[in-house]
């Protein structure tokens, strides 16, 4: 549940052999949206429904050793803190037993429209605790 | 007006040591983007209005020769075809001199929400006739 | 073996909405690349090894539907062609059923510094089959 | 020569409306390359020697505001700290004088093959001090 594998293809790499930085950006994402699905919180949904959805508000990440071509990765995503109107997640990139990358993230509850903080609803929190 | 620059970054390469090939399709819809700005059709508006935008149908793409790291390279695009609704650009992207792709992309326009296909108004014609 | 499964994430729509369309690309080489593996090519390797590796040479791809946030897509892969030096492949995306877009996709079989067309060693000819 | 403009453009933003996280990664590579490249350091030059290259090794960054479709963004890049192996940036993503994001990247100097860290050399050290 809170680990999300994928495969590196060759759009993730650039010329210097191997995955572009910003891209575990976009791994990361697709790890925390599946890990939050699974609790139970569909993120595509709160988009939709125009009320409220998270947003990234900083990112930590330190980039320890290169993923490259054909590895398979292995996203861990743990929630650490949940406040009123924002959430922090850790999560590690692993490949074979090895950090590769590990990273501090933190999420706002905003209203897609103002862009202004909202509370949680109880109702999301009640999933992700 | 009807050429667009732009410089190949590193997140534009793969492993292969050149531009990704789906890079390509981004490169030219930055160009239609601004060539259709400068004709006062701005698409972001578009979007932002919810009444009628474009939306790709189709891509005959070819691939002639890579580009590679750091090319400077200049997107040509030409407005071959203004039907109902739908129209027809073909784009070269060219390096040096060289054509290293082209391509005919035809884009639709359509309801934002439907999907249903929408006459193109007047008023976007007017411009980009 | 001639399916691949994705899922849409965030990182793959647009303001529009809807999935950006060069993502369909993205979309299909990762379908191939695990459609060769399956079939005991290893395209990384053949990257790496720097002696010979598949490059894109022509697409023409039809958009029918668009793919929305957190659907989840099928890539469906036909090789229909075994050339000297290239393959032709058929692609389909497909969601419950419905066929969001098809392609029609060219490989040429390259030496990875001249970019020279090479006939596709009959080794690997023996997987494709 | 230290500040860098971009434009959003549909490939940039998600369905949430707003440029996707991610992409500001994108964004300030491309700053970093030609603040470089105007100090006299051709990055890509550097990747194809095989000798040595730049790569990330830690980011911070904060999002203040959201960037839209059409934007002109403006994305200013100072160079903090020089040290034997590793340089560190800061950079600004800003629009009409606001405050976009902020972010702090430390680049390490490395070989490309082993991943090893190597002393920057006094050929590169003097174009970027």
């Amino acid at each position: 549940m809170n680990t999300y594998d994928i495969t590196v293809f060759l759009e993730d790499t650039d010329a210097g052999g191997i995955v572009y930085h910003a891209r575990y950006l976009n791994f990361m994402e697709r790890a925390r949206t599946t890990f939050f699905y699974h609790k139970g919180v569909n993120h595509g949904q709160l988009i939709a429904s125009k009320t409220g959805n998270f947003v990234v508000t900083h990112i930590d990440i330190r980039y320890i050793k290169p993923a490259k071509l054909g590895n398979q990765l292995s996203i861990h995503t743990n929630l650490t803190e949940i406040r009123g109107a924002s959430i922090v997640c850790k999560q590690n990139i692993m490949h074979m037993g090895e950090k590769l990358a590990e990273a501090t993230v933190t999420l706002a509850f905003i209203h897609p429209e103002t862009g202004v903080p909202l509370r949680i609803p109880e109702s999301i929190k009640q999933h992700i605790h």
